[in-house]
């Protein structure tokens, strides 16, 4: 199988809720939600693309680097290379619903495994999602990290209780979820946090605590401030606001304020390695890849998950190479440098 | 009815003055008037709408609002939220002939009672455009604005005695009408008024003058010392000069200027509710919109009103719960905060 | 007829070679020199209409102005308002082929004698085309301003000379058609002049002389230097030089280093009233518009001319009304204040 | 056999790699590598394209410049005009496969030499290529520069042993090509270079030195201390790392850094003589045309080759003439001031 092909099968399956267009970039489905478009005008999906093909590099080809380390550790793990499929559900209501959730994660989770990357898994308003990912982790006796959604604290601590099960490696709460109009078409209620909602649910868990959906330098402190052992830079891949700044743009000083307290990862409108080098050079430690990943497991399961990341550490060790840097320490102390913001 | 359906609906009535675009943005319409365009190169209307597309949110979803309240008054009047439908007239020249002005009037009028907001009804070349808009207001028993257009004084004068019939809750003269060639299509004049003439409308005046067309700070003033108690940042949807300036451009030195003296409202490209936010946030009261009501009152009448303004409510509500603000009058005071100009 | 019927003669008589665009911006026929292109990418022409567009104006509708004066005086001669048809030549090869070359310049001629203004017409490397304007201007005993080609000192003396005849207003120099390839294929070479040239050519002249295509203040001061009686800011539409500045960007330094010592016409890319109002906003005392009243003139000869230059008055009026100017010597010293440019 | 003519034959032999487009600016072809686009969203392709339109020429006809003198001389060889071919290989994998490497080349080098300029031919993962293009240099007996990939230091001089057959003017080493994934698609490994790695490969040769790939200022200075006897501002036409810079951006800067010392060449995004003068004003001493000359050598051989650098010829002409430039030295010194940088 080749990714071309995967891209093929994923168009069959996905269609008319995915395109699998040329560049995925949010035009074309703006305002699908359920789908895989963008809210709204679908501008903050667009922006967070758009704003990252403002920013160039510096190609450099005369120094000593003739390879490059992709080598990372989160929470303890040492992972191939710091990059991770993002939360994804949903096959049923926003990618064509011609698969079980079950045989969509698998393909994320092991191809994830194959290649060494650590992968996230989401919840939804429908309960079952939330338990067929933890199942597959089960099943398949793999490493993940579940994201809840941000209901209310009872609902809240009852499915972190539901995703301990899994022995997960941390669990996060996409507080960006607040936004989604899709949980509420299903009855339910999910809603911003308080810092003492934060603080009580870091309380209560017995592993790493990952805050996602972190736009502002005020909250990526109260974050902090809450216990958060990471944040997630991200808007929800514009699926919850619209017109919603893009996540590379305001990447930078959140970078500069948390100053190594915790990590920061990071997503949005990623699509290839240099699109990860850029961000891991304005001061994420590492990046979450959300419909890129879920589209080729639609399309060609673990085998095309496992291709995709491999694109991925290649361009990735491309751009280190052609700007001269050996290794993620570097690029976080000299990728600035490396990078030029186009008017 | 679905909006979408409502929309399709309107789409065949109103074919081929309006395409009923995915988004109405003034594109494909450009130089169409009478029609449902912007004059000449139809520059002013698009402006407005990509103007707005340059202002951003900071999202943030770490604190303590649940909800958003949006109750707003006007004249005394408690409204459920800070939106008005803008008086727009002319279904037989602007908008396709499928139906009466009367009928299309009907579903403005009673969709907005139906979700608490107030609306406005419009003036034409044609006088009996007015006394159809008027007698809906008088047969229904409902609230409204009329808006007469800037004839000369003794016209000006005798329509404002004919509105009065439908014990308005305010009168507005849009001032901006007198660039409309499609009033002098019909033999009719309108012109500027000087600051005497505006003096001695608001002397006869027994109800709330509003002044609508306000597009410099200068002519915010002018129309404060008129005695105007209420002022519309508007360019009439860019049907009356080509290559006028953004309303979102001008609004925040006009708010500042005015200085809470007497509400400033404003219009201009207003699709959805983030679009209201950002107005709201950038110094207006409240805000009028034009196109969309009077379409979607072509296509589902009474109905898609009451289901667009509960979708722009919706909107609103999402915006302002995802940027941490409980209320309008917090809106106002810290709004330009949770807004950047994007370059 | 009316200017919509004008423009789909105009369609049928000059495809392929103009398609009478919705908008004419000179990208559908960009690089077709022959034709109605602009040279190479056709990125000068496309300059002139796009650099137009980033100026928008300041609305005002309560001021004493309910009328504006249009009235103009240029060498002399008292016209109807400050437009001149620029000098376009070569029906057969710019334009179609379907008329003769004195027809088309009849339709101009008359058509702007109507409404008061004073047409332009030009040279080309066939003679019998200056031959054939000149012969037009003296049946019909009309008031005109020929241009003649830089061609070496004794062929333009001689085309002077033949000129005279016609008894004109002024006579012009359009040097930037020093670039002009056209006139190359037809074996004949024009050149750039050198202050001493146009000295010459000064001394020459026995009416007021023109010199078309300055770009810069120090060739303005030349010019003036020169004894120029009028100078154009004209890149000739886009067809000598690709990548050139467009107009408007380079009036205001122009208009203001000139300081009204020569009355300083300018033209490109003006399609509007409005369009007209921004130049003479900027600095120009008077425009001319080239491909607008070249196609009217081939789709609906005098009559089409008429109406355009009606339309196009009617615009300016408008645009003098809402920004509250009442003639052009107002507009002369305050315009660039009703100005904004965008960025 | 017209330009025209040349290029409908080059799509008809190159479709579907290359499109042929009205203007070759990377946009259809994005992303096709091996084929004529740029790598990865082809952003470096299309970059390099889009910064050269943003910059505008003062048009200027009134001096004493009647002809401009086009003529160059590197490394002791006289030329008709600062352009060369730049080394484009692959006739089978990038360009149709519709005819043979050598007539491809051969068409290349005769056109060049009919016109006066120095061919550059290429290097390849097939070293067949490489003995292709010398032996039709060595065949013809021609003057060309061949360039080599940056292969490891054993067989890169190998390879310079190789090329030194075909009596080379001088030699080059693309060291970009580090980036290009169509090499290890064959199995081999191209890498960057150390300084070190730089002065070795300068003691080895026996004639000049050019070093191809220079972005950075930093590194121009490494080439010149490694002894480059000239560099090349390039970024391999966008073939080898997504979102670089444009060349034309990087190019005032290390001109102005490496100040004489060696000549400057570039390239990118080259189509036309104006885009020459604006790398030429800018700080070039020569340019690098890729792409184009490929183009017209499939399409029409030698004699559309020759009709291609003729075309390039005048328009450099005509922008000096209409520039008032007499002479590349005067561009070299004056040219800046002849620019502007559109916002």
């Amino acid at each position: 199988m080749t990714l071309q092909e995967a891209k093929q099968q994923a168009r069959e399956k996905m269609m008319p809720q995915c395109r699998m267009c040329k560049e995925c970039d949010g035009v074309a489905c703006r305002g699908e939600v359920p789908g895989m478009g963008g809210k709204g005008t679908g501008a903050s999906f667009i922006r967070n693309v758009e704003a990252l093909k403002n920013i160039t590099l510096h190609l450099k080809t005369i120094h000593d680097v003739k390879d490059a380390d992709l080598s990372f550790t989160l929470f303890g793990k040492t992972l191939s290379m710091p990059v991770m499929p993002a939360p994804v559900t949903g096959v049923n209501i926003n990618m064509g619903n011609k698969m079980t959730e079950k045989d969509y994660i698998r393909g994320v989770v092991k191809g994830s495994e194959k290649v060494g990357i650590l992968p996230m898994v989401g919840d939804s308003a429908f309960k079952s999602f939330l338990e067929d990912n933890l199942s597959v982790l089960q099943e398949e006796n793999m490493a993940g990290i579940p994201f809840i959604k941000p209901w209310n604290q009872e609902e809240l601590f009852a499915r972190i209780d539901l995703a301990m099960a899994s022995n997960p490696v941390a669990l996060g709460v996409d507080i960006d979820s607040a936004g989604l109009d899709t949980l509420k078409i299903h009855g339910h209620r999910v809603d911003p946090k308080s810092l003492e909602e934060l603080k009580a649910i870091k309380s209560y868990l017995t592993v790493p605590f990952i805050v996602k959906g972190i736009m502002t330098v005020e909250e990526a402190m109260l974050a902090v401030e809450a216990g958060a052992d990471a944040i997630v830079v991200s808007n929800h891949g514009g699926r919850v606001l619209d017109h919603a700044r893009a996540t590379i743009s305001v990447l930078p000083d959140i970078a500069k304020a948390v100053n190594g307290r915790v990590p920061v990862l990071a997503d949005g409108g990623i699509r290839s390695g240099v699109d990860v080098f850029k961000f891991l050079a304005l001061g994420a430690d590492a990046v979450l890849i959300g419909r890129p990943f879920a589209q080729y497991a639609i399309g060609g399961g673990e085998e095309a998950v496992e291709l995709y990341a491999k694109k991925i550490a290649q361009e990735l060790k491309g751009a280190m190479l052609l700007t001269g840097i050996k290794d993620l320490q570097t690029l976080k102390e000299q990728g600035r440098s490396a990078l030029h913001f186009e008017v």
